[in-house]
């Protein structure tokens, strides 16, 4: 198959084996899949990324010397099954995952992981169980937000959300939308938003965002302030870069919930006393439960979450690499789709 | 009146002038105050600390120009009122209180202000409104411990502590021990604590610990698998020294909670990665509510809460700078009580 490889650090486009589907497995075309900010971090530190994952106890490792098709935000259609499955929806059915599949060995993570392609091939193996089919009508493009979505909606739960706390979305990035879509599906208001790009603060505002400031001109923080007063803070850091923390500490009101749910990959530096203090916590949250995937996708087909506005891009496999590097530059671009078959 | 005095970031002893009540205010004679490690790190990073509270938004800074009497862990004795006192207590009370007091300018810390003298003098002005009379019966070396006590009541409370989680405790300090008090008292099972000094580990014994370990032999996080297998992890860190923060992520298990407890004044470095990929959460803590604060005092005097251990030494207001110099080593010590009319 025609697949978007990382090899030794750089993204080629190539032909690969296609993925045979195992025991309990599922043969998948990809119909759509977004390309994540966590692949331009993967693709630019992969030593750290599967450092830190063995360190942190995550049982699926890559070989980062081997090729690695990435792609974790798809939807994909069955078109065949491998020995043992229950063979539940029919081949043409279009369905999403959880970027997991239970190989032999174990868990793995789809598009993260030398033995299960991801999204950004035309081909994939999936593991039966996972699958959530699309429900009737509802565009292939939107399915494939179910991913990221689900990375706010996990924020926001993970922030123990209440109904008089005033949220401040530090970073409008794809997860940042994500994170400001979930606390709109929650009624939060009001939600105040910052980034330095023009075009993500427009996505922002339509994503649910009431304030939406440009940190350039005035301090998110102050923004906040102006807003919320003195109800209690929760601030997501949806931005990941070093000395982002320290700033967000600095500015946070007493007692203020920081969800850290933008990736740093390097080292950080914080003042302990500046959160003893205040009274701070920080809450570092990854990923998703399989409910809230699956209630993702349920909130996206019922229209609670419009994920149109997000889409700024379709492309084919041929186009990853040149948008890899467009993505590097945020304003322009939200979520670009890669449709291998395109 | 005597007392020991930070001047110029060096503890001397002195005659200072007596402290006058003013409106609503009580003075006390101190019987017995605790020195804390706090006092220890003020004194070696007084401006860092008045710099970190003016950053944080503390509402009362000390001038570090000045005199200051320390001391903020005091039973005392009721000795004349004020103007407009309702004088409820009548002089000869024993009495513990929260270490603030609503000035004419606001609120002061009683023993980081210039201008309300802590206990390690002979006398203190005080807030009426804030004065808990002590029990009738509960030794005044007791009652004095109910501050720090309070300390590690907060720190379980803001952990967000049920009955299931299995709780490890970094550092056997006076703040680990009085966490180690606060986890018997809601009946945690097993407790596992650590520190270098054996002192101190007989003493986290006495206090409640059921899993003691010299971190020289056994890794605290080994310890503590063995006693809690997989039930969710509540993590004290009770040292506050640059580097334990990240160790302590390090070795936790995915999900635990992480409760900042140790006060470090310095810079800290930390992989946001780590936490990330495990979903840790780091409460940082200060102090106590006023109803964990007489919470604590009420437990100390129905013996729920023994902190006769706790008290290895007695000193006059002349013995304070030694005293200082002792506390550097943490073996052999825990809480010793100046006594300034002794």
């Amino acid at each position: 198959m025609r697949a978007a490889v990382m090899r030794h650090s750089k993204l080629v486009v190539d032909t690969v084996p296609d993925p045979e589907p195992g025991p309990g497995e599922v043969l998948v075309k990809t119909l759509a899949c977004g390309i994540c900010g966590s692949d331009l971090h993967a693709l630019e530190h992969a030593d750290k990324l599967v450092e830190s994952a063995a360190e942190s106890g995550v049982p699926f490792l890559m070989d980062v010397t081997r090729d690695i098709v990435m792609g974790h935000e798809f939807c994909a259609e069955v078109v065949d099954y491998g020995p043992g499955a229950m063979k539940a929806h029919a081949p043409g059915t279009r369905v999403v995952s959880m970027p997991l599949a239970m190989g032999p060995g174990g868990l793995q993570g789809v598009g993260y992981s030398n033995d299960y392609p991801g999204g950004y091939g035309e081909l994939m193996k999936l593991s039966e169980l996972f699958l959530i089919p699309v429900p009737n009508g509802l565009p292939t493009e939107h399915a494939a937000l179910t991913e990221p979505m689900a990375v706010g909606m996990h924020a926001v739960a993970k922030s123990r959300f209440e109904q008089w706390d005033a949220p401040m979305v530090i970073g409008c990035g794809p997860v940042g939308l994500a994170v400001i879509a979930a606390l709109k599906l929650r009624g939060a208001e009001p939600i105040v938003a910052a980034d330095f790009s023009p075009t993500r603060r427009a996505l922002a505002a339509k994503m649910g965002a009431h304030v939406v400031v440009d940190p350039a001109q005035t301090p998110a923080i102050e923004a906040w302030r102006e807003a919320a007063g003195a109800r209690p803070a929760v601030i997501f850091e949806c931005v990941g870069v070093p000395g982002l923390l320290l700033q967000v500490m600095r500015d946070a009101p007493r007692e203020a919930r920081v969800v850290v749910a933008g990736v740093c990959m390097e080292e950080d530096r914080i003042r302990p006393m500046i959160g003893i203090n205040k009274e701070l916590s920080l809450q570092f949250v990854l990923g998703y439960a399989p409910d809230e995937f699956a209630g993702t996708l349920t909130a996206i087909a019922e229209g609670k979450i419009d994920v149109a506005p997000l889409v700024t891009s379709r492309i084919g496999v041929g186009g990853v690499p040149a948008a890899f590097e467009e993505l590097a530059n945020p304003e322009g671009q939200a979520k670009i789709l890669v449709e291998p078959w395109r």
